[in-house]
């Protein structure tokens, strides 16, 4: 007997019918002989149609306290449907809002993080069989002010509860299979993996993949949950997201992501001189614009050019910060570019294996791809190129390192 | 400077524009000095699409916690809303779902009965010219689930919550002027009353007149709260429903009011014995039917004919009970008729003007409707007629009561 946290998205739950099919799955696994506590996110489509009322009374940007009070209505709805759902095939059931189950968060409304939850109300209503049917995405605050997450706080929010009441496992039933070496829209061949580290996972996220959010993945890294990614159409197993010590199987290369959602601005000639890169991102972060790669060149006549990358939507600020900046520090120019894409291969085995940077680098060159910006970490490479391009590197990298012998096992151990 | 409590229904928020208009209503009241706390039911059709949905997942009788859970998220919705259009037009407003504002009640879902208001949160929020924007129809119990009030539960709220804060008095915001002498569907020359007293309403209420759920004038009348039903479409002032020592003109006659919902049953030649008519009505109160008029003849032979009213959706349930009962009791026969209505004329002056009713016979015995039972408090009368003569009843009663001299004053005083 297991004690299992199910998160269903707001897909899974779009209308009665699906929500009949999640009390059957959540009964089955009951029947089983496990202990199951459900978290559930807002039929899809309630929160967009709430959204908008609070934009046509509100404006664009809606009082954050009011904001929370109406969405949380939108799980609120869900978790009374399944628990009916449930009751109506004969077990218990009893659904918990947010301030219902003391999930208790900081102040800040609608980007509000988790501070705890009250593990006694959930596994009291877990006894003989019941089932816990959580809202995702919604807490309280000390002040009994209702609060929400932000993006993917549903995921967050089943992890925090799996923490809470020590499930062992978090399983996230999604539309999918589980996680995927990389995206099958563009590689036909990619393929489920059976187990990823959360190190490897959080890469992956942050670099593209969208099964997870990232905040979530942190999170159960934190607390040692562990996740598993699922379909909700079959029973069949998903992928682990677990400790690097439970994944036997370390790839050198697990997954390759892309993202064309950045831009890339460079600030060129500026004079070098100590404290000249923090002058030059200082007002970027003051006007918080998000900076994911740098790359600073020293030229041979002491200057120097920055390049790095920003989030598409606020492109126009930064160049119209780095402009200002530039004009200060006696810059000779700013250009900028938003037809890249960054691509990147991720795995724990690169750890073990040298030249695997190189190697991907030979790859790209060979199909004419010029490699614009480079970052790595000990487990992942990511390059920025041109955005035409995005596709074709992303099928040369899964072809070289996991189509083939990518997957080849970690040499000891 | 007055402290107000307003209650806007399903109609007066039934979309966004409504929201606006009733938020600078809320404006204008708080702009003109006084302190405000406005009671909201769900947005119009909302309500019945939530159960709507619980009956397909549930049933006809779907678990009443979960209900409660569903639906309390209409009245959620509508605060969050109209706070932020209250925040839109520049004021400040705070939100309160029925948790938020300690609206204990006790643990009968669906038709919770109030324990108590935690007056200090509301005032808090009023503080400064802030707005308490609260969900009528919900509250919690002791052990934190969501409960909610039942049928008229949020004039119900906005009475209790003027009780509490002690608010000087608590309107009724509705899409008529107030509490009319009749229904001006069928008689044109309905007038406005200015003020009627606790009792008066209840009995007009409870005989029909659709303004006030009779549970929440009995509120007020316990509390001494002072209701002003008024319209939402304009400033004109309503009908005070207020203390009698408070109403100056005691009209013999306040209004006239008719009722089709009810079904007549007879049982013909019951033996009478001590406990015999007990021993007829404890079947029908174990099948929770609602009794209401009851009317007892002794024939010569010492058999007796007892005849009672019933609600036409109790009808059928009722009739079969009765025939039960009639064969061990060993009564004659056992009649029914749903063609029936029951006109009734309210006033506090009938106590001191003797003859009204003789006078009410005359008028409709002159038109040709005879009357099939009578039921008399002191402050009003009740007939049972043939239902094709409901409106010729209230039209010659009208005239005769309140167009004409019924609308005299109190002789002394």
């Amino acid at each position: 007997m297991a004690l299992i946290v199910q998160k269903y998205g707001g897909t899974s739950v779009g209308d009665l019918d699906r929500i009949r099919n999640v009390a059957q799955r959540v009964v089955r696994t009951v029947e089983a002989g496990n202990r199951v506590a459900v978290v559930v996110s807002a039929m899809a489509g309630e929160t967009d149609k709430l959204v908008a009322m609070a934009r046509e009374l509100g404006g664009d940007q809606p009082p954050p306290r009011e904001y929370d009070v109406l969405v949380s209505t939108g799980e609120q709805k869900t978790i009374a449907l399944l628990s009916m759902a449930i009751q109506a095939l004969g077990h218990r059931a009893t659904s918990f809002t947010g301030a219902q189950m003391g999930m208790l968060t900081d102040e800040a409304h609608s980007k509000a993080r988790i501070r705890s939850v009250d593990s006694a109300r959930i596994l009291a209503a877990l006894e003989d069989g019941g089932v816990a049917v959580i809202a995702g995405f919604q807490g309280v605050n000390e002040a009994g002010h209702v609060t929400t997450l932000g993006r993917g706080g549903s995921d967050t929010s089943a992890v925090a509860v799996a923490a809470a009441i020590e499930a062992d496992s978090c399983e996230i039933l999604t539309d999918v299979d589980g996680v995927l070496t990389t995206d099958p829209r563009i590689v036909p061949a990619a393929r489920k993996l059976d187990r990823v580290s959360y190190d490897e996972m959080i890469e992956m996220a942050s670099l593209g993949a969208k099964v997870l959010q990232i905040r979530s993945v942190k999170f159960a890294m934190n607390f040692g949950v562990p996740l598993h990614v699922r379909s909700s159409f079959h029973d069949g197993e998903g992928t682990w997201v677990t400790q690097e010590e439970d994944v036997m199987e370390r790839l050198v290369v697990s997954g390759v992501t892309y993202n064309r959602d950045e831009a890339k601005v460079r600030m060129k000639g500026v004079k070098d001189q100590p404290g000249v890169v923090g002058r030059m991102f200082a007002p970027l972060s003051e006007a918080g614009i998000t900076v994911d790669m740098i790359v600073q060149n020293l030229a041979d006549d002491g200057s120097t050019d920055v390049t790095f990358t920003v989030p598409k939507e606020e492109y126009a600020a930064a160049m119209e910060r780095s402009r200002e900046v530039a004009a200060e520090l006696g810059a000779a120019e700013v250009e900028g570019d938003e037809n890249i894409a960054k691509v990147s291969i991720v795995g724990l085995g690169m750890k073990d294996h040298a030249g695997v940077a190189q190697r991907m680098f030979t790859i790209l060159g060979g199909e004419g791809i010029n490699i614009q910006l480079i970052s790595t970490s000990e487990i992942k490479i990511s390059v920025v190129i041109e955005e035409k391009y995005a596709e074709l590197a992303v099928r040369v990298l899964h072809a070289a390192f996991v189509e083939s012998g990518g997957a080849e096992p970690r040499p000891e151990s």
